[in-house]
């Protein structure tokens, strides 16, 4: 699947002549965020400060002194790259904001904008099958508004009940009550307002025809320090269903990776993926064909697994403000 | 997985001397209902018949003239071996004579009784873990009680509610007050009643160290006419969440085989079972080494899957009264 990086990861913490290297190598920077920038309500010391450094003003560091340097930042692109489909970006600047890193709605790309680019711009549906079934929260929802992509379900408080009798037979009669013949689209995001009708009106949908989509897969969603449901497991009763995989937008799907590049149309050759996830995050930046990935040990993977596993990031650091060290 | 049948199976419809033979080799019968006695609320011409010719008397067909059969019956065990985990067998009895099958709640062997026995009789659990966490209808609740198995969850309304901020909190730090520490099983069968709350427990139980378990692992179940999430779609999340498969109790697992056998004590080279679909009716006889297999085409499966499918019957017929050709 992922295709690997077979030599071992460069160690950076301390060593300021290859810190220097490495960033000199990149424009953009893609930060995966929790276990990276924060860890639940933690703000790591120092990341507000290295995201200073990286993006300040767009200068490029050769026609910059050490002062400037310090004083103007390395003039990089930081995109904050997301799973979380129950924010829109706008919430998630909120809560970026409320962990104290100042950002912009335009640096945030979240598997639910990430979806929607892809429903409005990369799909090519028919006329009368362009609405947007969907089970997940408002984050979804206000970003399928932002690209005027119609849909149904949601938070609708109608789907938030038990299914009936008449449900049954509605439904395997195809009654257009209860299934909308102008869905072309099942986008399944993280709800926690899951249940039954739901589910079997997400089945029925896609065996009718429509693109089975999955905002992403991650099957937990960190939370209070121990792990809940994620996405994932809203898609999983589905796939088991169907036999189908929907096509993922989230990482490390690299439908994901196309509508960052739509949007920010950077060279990948000198881009880098930042994250704490081999499977997920440097899986991304590898599958992606990113000139760089950079593993950070704050997060869920350990240094073993950066050192020796399956999927490896080209260099590593013990925290992301080891990249200051480059000063 | 499945034992393969190499050889193609035998075709009995209409084949008088076949049809004996056949029934000769078989002291007990186990059948699926709904494709095989059944489908939905219609009941096949002769099924009734068909069952009091095998069953009645407990005479040995040897010892029997002509007359005596047709008057008497074949002196056949039979029992109901079903999947559908939201009913109890007394509740299933009343199904089958709504049908006009006369049967006996001691002929009925559902997946929820399965479990019950192999939670109550099986499993060695110690003594201060021993409550059960059930994901289900009332069909498993009533097994647990008829097995003295205490249990939590299920129809309880408690549970029936939206996760809270609190509820995280507690679920992490695991707080009694949501996490019975007495919990040593999650027994998952279908919910339609399933939602985010009762996930998030099922997988914290089973982190802390309780045993998994599912009524049956089917995917989808039959209604009007077409299909709704089945009691895997309830698994399927934790699977993905715990990277774990269940025990399974329901067909094809051999734990219900053995379970039907505990109760029933057969021979099992003289036990047949009787069934619509390959993947689960037929591998459950022919993972059990039964003596024979038989499948009718009233179901799921296709000819074409009978003769040259992976997983084949020993013999087959187009339905299942045609076994009354045998007289």
């Amino acid at each position: 699947m992922a295709q690997e990086s077979q030599v071992a990861p460069r160690y950076l913490s301390g060593d300021k002549p290859a810190l220097r290297e490495f960033l000199d190598k990149f424009d953009v920077f893609l930060f995966d965020c929790d276990g990276v920038l924060w860890s639940g309500d933690h703000l790591f010391p120092g990341t507000v400060e290295t995201l200073e450094l990286l993006r300040k003003n767009g200068v490029s560091r050769n026609a910059m002194s050490v002062q400037q340097k310090l004083t103007n930042g390395l003039g990089k692109q930081v995109v904050f790259v997301t799973n979380n489909s129950t924010k829109s970006r706008a919430d998630y600047r909120k809560k970026l904001e409320g962990l104290g890193i100042p950002s912009t709605v335009e640096e945030i790309f979240s598997s639910s904008y990430s979806a929607s680019i892809y429903i409005s711009r990369i799909l090519q549906l028919p006329e009368n099958k362009r609405k947007v079934y969907v089970i997940g929260e408002t984050g979804i929802e206000q970003e399928l508004q932002s690209e005027n992509v119609q849909f149904i379900g949601g938070t609708d408080p109608a789907y938030r009940r038990d299914i009936t009798p008449e449900d049954y037979k509605k439904i395997a009669a195809g009654d257009e009550s209860l299934l909308d013949p102008e869905v072309g689209v099942v986008l399944v995001g993280l709800d926690f307002h899951f249940n039954y009708l739901k589910m079997a009106l997400a089945y029925h949908y896609v065996k009718r025809g429509a693109v089975f989509l999955a905002t992403n897969i991650d099957s937990t969603l960190p939370n209070s320090g121990t792990l809940f449901p994620g996405a994932g497991s809203m898609s999983a009763p589905l796939i088991m269903m169907l036999n189908q995989e929907p096509v993922a937008l989230g990482k490390p799907s690299q439908a994901m990776m196309d509508s960052v590049e739509g949007k920010f149309k950077f060279d990948r050759s000198r881009t880098c993926m930042v994250g704490d996830r081999v499977n997920t995050d440097i899986r991304f930046g590898l599958e992606g064909k990113l000139g760089g990935t950079l593993g950070v040990l704050t997060g869920v993977s350990s240094k073993e697994e950066f050192l020796t596993g399956d999927v490896r990031p080209h260099a590593y650091l013990d925290k992301l403000s080891d990249l200051l060290g480059s000063e």
